[in-house]
């Protein structure tokens, strides 16, 4: 019973900026039919976000008989937000206006000896110093960034608590970036990451209840329950990829057999190919990106191996997604990130016929199964998604939850 | 973004109470403390239920100082509750004062081919007849009945939309009961019924976030998100009784193979059993209860086979408990239903070191695994805490969702 009237009026505030971000320009009538709020309370949450210069006055409607409705539409140049994913092989930054446009970019590889936290906290403050100047904005018109890295992270301490892939344990990964950057900080993981941009952009919008299932090298489910992130007591909720599908199976990084990432992250995808044809052209043994990029060139090309392999791990894929819509009975189930944009819709086919071998008839027919729709890379966006969700939240406080200490700079020492 | 205000207030007001029934005497200060709620709030909470007069003012307490405190406590000849448990072999129905005490109880066989709606209906009309005269009270103060049916239900429609057992299919059940009983009907199943049992009285009172995992014949998990029953999109949440752990392993009669249920469910244990000793004195083929009561006393008795069997089942269950630790990041996973209380600790030992196998060490660190700690009947005591809500969700209402039809009678017409 934690959630507090403050809580509503925060989620409310989310929800119409989400609705003015989608359609712009709109009346504060729409925004009342779309959201299901009163009028009034449209007006006065209309009202915060115009304060805050995130949205513009932009003019009159007609309405039937009534006097003309003002108009309301994303103010795009009142703020700036970053999105950092740091994932397993590259750090990419992306920096959107307030529509959530993307203007302006920057990847670097992490290259495997130079993961130290130091090091990778180099990397991301010289990138956000690149995308600020290369987008010519003032620094001071930066919101916010969001910081996604994989793992377990504590997002109120800031501490990236464990990252497998560079062994990571209890980095203090926030206040080392805050030696570098001077805007608000908010860390969090490409799972709910991901979640959030279908929350506010993409397929889960408008909906209760929903699965985000994240295929990469790593697996995992973003959950979005009662119309909000779920995380759990300790932020780690989502790690399906880490559920048992095969008693006994394939030995799991993470000590457990079986795991359903074991079968379906990249890694566990080149093992289904190899186990169908060890001497397989499609396989490129040290390159997951270029082993998915064959076979999805394979399936395109009716080649009868990489259609195997797809409908194999569509048949993993589709038990474990399975188990998801029995536990959750969610009202759609999104298969985002980079495996499952390769793949794309032969893999969505087979795993819809999958689910449906796997799940109980009823909760299968309440759930839909898609592709994530969101168009830029989903980690970035939902990682700015937390850097504009921290500055509404941070309307009526004093300061925002994280500030930056005085000595902060802006660009790495050298 | 559907939770409003109102539903808040409805929270908050099963959150006082609930408080109220674990420690009467109480004050509204003690209560603020408790509830995290501000002492004014709390004392329009505690004004409603004494207008409800489901709590009585009881004098005061002194206060350091200051002037003496009011204490209210339970007003437990404040109305009655029913909770029916339509199980597959049994119809159990308790008569509950507010206090939550069971003042009148009553338990029928229900036989194989008695199953049909209009037998069943017949059964728990006569039962909650009996009760009521049982316990002399009057009709009238009878607040509701909760009615707990296996398989998925539509709580708005009050539908028994699918129960496998008796092979039941979109059944009107709280139609057909409403032609005997004149008082408000909850229609729920046994999952949401147990875990509401611990959200009130149980494990789960105070807890954000738990799974209440149910070991009978069928198995499942109540689960609790936010502080409130978590119902998924068509109230069919939970099914982790049919989550896949052994991809290809037993045929379920659900139609998947390798489902949880099909090694841990009571005839599950038996087959695990089965296979272990064909001939072993602790299997009774025909009956489920006598097996597993064997299996707890051989247990005790160090009896090797018993020991190794529970182990076995213990196994299954920690990789099926694990995924629920991995995916939802509980506070608290508890154990409920007659064969984790047959089983018991030792059940609870094994089960908690197969976990702490197969989890993650973060969300296994952060969840303690329990025996339920309600004494009684959980399905009965949750099918009567979801007509004590039905009570409170009615407060400032014109008239509980669920009204009787006029016609409406208290006895079956045989
Ligand atoms: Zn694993
Ligand atoms: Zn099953």
């Amino acid at each position: 019973m934690k959630r507090t009237s403050r809580d509503i009026r925060t989620a409310n505030r989310y929800e119409v900026l989400r609705q003015i971000i989608a359609q712009s320009p709109t009346s504060r009538q729409t925004l009342a039919a779309a959201t299901g709020l009163s009028v009034a309370t449209v007006a006065t949450l209309v009202g915060e976000l115009l304060d805050l210069r995130m949205i513009t006055e932009v003019g009159f409607e007609d309405s039937a008989g009534g006097r003309p409705r003002g108009l309301v539409a994303v103010n795009a140049s009142g703020g700036a937000l970053i999105g950092v994913d740091m994932a397993e092989t590259y750090v990419r930054v992306e920096l959107f206006d307030l529509g959530l446009n993307v203007l302006a970019r920057a990847v670097e590889d992490m290259r495997p000896g130079e993961s130290r936290p130091e090091q990778a906290v180099g990397q991301v403050a010289a990138a956000v110093g690149a995308v600020v100047a290369q987008a010519g904005i003032e620094g001071a018109r930066v919101l916010g960034v969001g910081v996604s890295v994989p793992g377990q992270v504590d997002r109120a301490t800031g501490i990236a608590e464990y990252a497998p892939n560079w062994d990571w344990h209890d980095v203090p990964l926030l206040d080392l970036l805050a030696e570098y950057i001077a805007y608000p900080l908010h860390l969090d993981n490409p799972l709910r990451a991901s979640a959030v941009a279908e929350l506010w952009f993409g397929a889960a919008r408008g909906r209760e209840d929903a699965v985000v299932v994240n295929l990469g090298t790593g697996v995992g489910a973003g959950l979005v329950l009662g119309g909000g992130l779920y995380r759990g007591v300790s932020n780690s909720a989502g790690e399906w990829g880490h559920t048992t599908l095969v008693l006994d199976g394939r030995l799991c990084h993470c000590g457990n057999h079986g795991c359903v990432e074991t079968y379906v992250g990249a890694p566990g995808i080149m093992l289904n190919l190899r186990e169908l044809g060890p001497r397989s052209p499609l396989l490129h043994p040290e390159d997951q990106t270029a082993t998915i990029d064959a076979l999805a060139l394979g399936v395109a090309a009716g080649d009868p191996v990489a259609v195997k392999v797809v409908r194999d791990t569509a048949r993993y894929l589709g038990a474990g997604i399975a188990d998801l819509v029995n536990v959750y009975n969610p009202e759609v189930v999104v298969l985002s990130s980079w495996v499952a944009k390769k793949l794309g819709a032969p893999l969505l086919d087979e795993v819809r016929e999958a689910v449906r071998r796997h799940a109980l008839r009823r909760p299968f027919a309440a759930t839909e199964i898609v592709l994530s729709p969101v168009p830029t890379d989903p980690v970035c966006l939902g990682a700015a998604t937390f850097a504009l969700e921290g500055a509404l939240q941070a309307v009526g406080q004093r300061s925002p939850k994280r500030t930056t200490p005085a000595r902060s700079r802006t660009a790495p020492p050298s």
